[in-house]
């Protein structure tokens, strides 16, 4: 631990030894400091393989910041550096997520089967990240977290150029599949030398449908110092879109009073200008209370003034209708833009805005 | 100003009385509070001329965040509520901005002249601010700016469809134009009934060329109680991009010391990933020292770990080359995607940054 914390002091200063020569990128706050390797970020060495495997852009984004997420349960930021993963790499990475055959023996998926009918891949992306710790003078791997992103719908097209069909996949099922699939894979990384006497973290995301406006989210996991997994700890987590579809109830009666503070919210900026704005957020409940928000401002600006009196006036509002003690960021932009944005960290009470003005 | 001091509490706070039904938009520090009335964001009366005004948006956006900056040297945010200007109206702003004409005998611009030698368009946008205080209950104007921006280029084809020319607008004739603008402008303003007491600052701005990468500079400004401006107030300021082009040689030392730390910070961060990262910036100079910088590093991110590390790694390295005591914001973007900021306000001295996660 003392070892720990002298090096959150160490951003960019380079500790040359024989064996090494790494930095770190250094951390603001509760954060990892992530390893720099001769003045370069060591990247993971599956660099890319999720990028090309998620056509919602919402579960690449929330699968990653939620692995993080979990890992700080397990491995904390201050004991530990983060490392991209560099066990599993782009080959062993693109074969486990492919389907199982006789070329390939490692696919977590089935075999496709009929095509009128067929078994659906369940499992999406995997992703691992790796805990080094400083060690005479040079960093050794001290644990590792694997997630792992199931599919909740399978769609599928019975030939080329066809219809598009869907099977949703339950609940049961995609933890079954989760489990199934983070036996195999503790088992393939087990075989690999560092890794046969670290703790390992494996975490189950459920992966939200293609067309959702918000990210899945992880319901489970479990830390495994051999070759077994069991217990696994559940995550009551949840993500949704707000203002929620019309029609769309509530499941209990605290999401009804977060969805009200946000329509309160929303009609009081909605009308600022002649022309309408467009409001709409991502929120994630833990537990089944409001845990954090994501809200995005639309609307045609004429004017730097206009940004930034619109600006001041969200801060207020969101202090005036949004929830306390909970992260919250409002981007504010025209088209497709910034303009400015709005926060408020974890833990503080205070908005902060910025507005993205130009010399 | 203890009438002043009382409104700067009242944000969000109607004030009901006979004559009027307004709010302010509140205000966060050192910025203006703006005017809502009856809900509704008091827009101006010449919303969006700028707009099409501008081909070069940098021109636009530094104008108008230029001239809150030449207000508030008169017109103190303590003091003064902040509105849209509201006595020129749309018509108005488009008949000064043409040539002179006998339809249009108002136009600050000389007729066309020639199209093989065409008279420049000197004058290319004007704006005005109003600013109010709180009176009986309702809120009257008691002072106003008027920004003038002056072409330092003018693009001309000598028929349809041929070749692009430009003239050169000398610095000396920007100012003579500038000036003869601005006392045609007070004059005009001066027969409206509200406008008769009041002082009126005009500020003069100088545009970049159509292809500059920075917008212009506001070059003077002169605050007048009649109907005569007389004794301009110079603005030492330029605005500059870094790096600098190749061969463009520094005009004194501390440009130079200022180019060697921007470049510095450069060659930290742009070999961070494989894949190089491009760092460009704006910087305002006043009075020949470095003011203000807008940095944009765009990359090609691969997960979200990665826009995290690269986020703190910046902050680091913006506060081991990057002067202190001036306001810096960078923004980090992937394509044209802003995907995290970190920035500094002026006076204080620390970074702060605010990844742009998703759920």
């Amino acid at each position: 631990m003392a070892c720990a914390l002298s090096l959150s002091a160490c951003g960019f200063h380079k500790k040359s030894t024989s064996n090494s020569n790494y930095t770190t990128t250094g951390s603001a706050g509760k954060n990892y400091q992530g390893v720099i390797e001769h003045g370069h970020y060591k990247v993971s060495k599956a660099r890319g393989v999720n990028v090309t495997q998620n056509s919602n852009q919402y579960n690449l984004k929330s699968f990653e910041t939620g692995l993080t997420e979990v890992s700080q349960k397990v491995f904390s930021p201050k004991s530990y550096i983060f490392q991209e993963g560099q066990y599993l790499d782009t080959t062993e990475v693109q074969h486990l997520l492919g389907r199982k055959s006789a070329k390939n023996p490692e696919g977590l998926n089935p075999k496709k089967g009929k095509s009128s009918d067929p078994n659906p891949e369940f499992i999406q992306q995997l992703e691992e990240q790796d805990f080094v710790q400083q060690s005479g003078g040079s960093l050794k791997l001290k644990g590792m977290t694997i997630g792992i992103g199931i599919n909740s719908e399978y769609n599928y097209q019975k030939k080329t150029d066809g219809p598009q069909y869907t099977k949703k996949i339950s609940d049961a099922e995609v933890k079954r599949q989760g489990e199934i699939a983070a036996a195999k894979v503790l088992k393939q990384i087990r075989q690999k030398k560092s890794c046969q006497n670290i703790p390992i973290v494996i975490a189950l995301y459920k992966q939200a449908p293609d067309d959702s406006l918000v990210g899945g989210s992880f319901f489970a996991y479990e830390k495994s110092s051999g070759t077994s997994l069991g217990d696994w700890k559940k995550l009551n987590y949840k993500t949704t879109v707000m203002p929620k579809a019309s029609g769309a109830n509530s499941t209990n009666k605290d999401n009804e009073s977060d969805d009200n503070n946000f329509s309160n919210f929303k009609s009081q900026i909605q009308s600022f200008f002649p022309n309408i704005s467009g409001v709409t957020a991502q929120a994630q409940y833990k537990n089944d209370s409001l845990a954090g928000m994501h809200i995005t401002v639309t609307t045609q600006f004429y004017s730097e003034t206009e940004i930034q009196s619109f600006t001041d006036y969200i801060a207020q509002a969101a202090k005036k209708y949004l929830p306390n003690g909970i992260p919250i960021d409002i981007r504010i932009q025209s088209d497709s833009e910034m303009q400015a944005i709005v926060f408020r960290n974890a833990g503080s009470d205070k908005f902060q805005t910025h507005v993205l003005t130009s010399y």
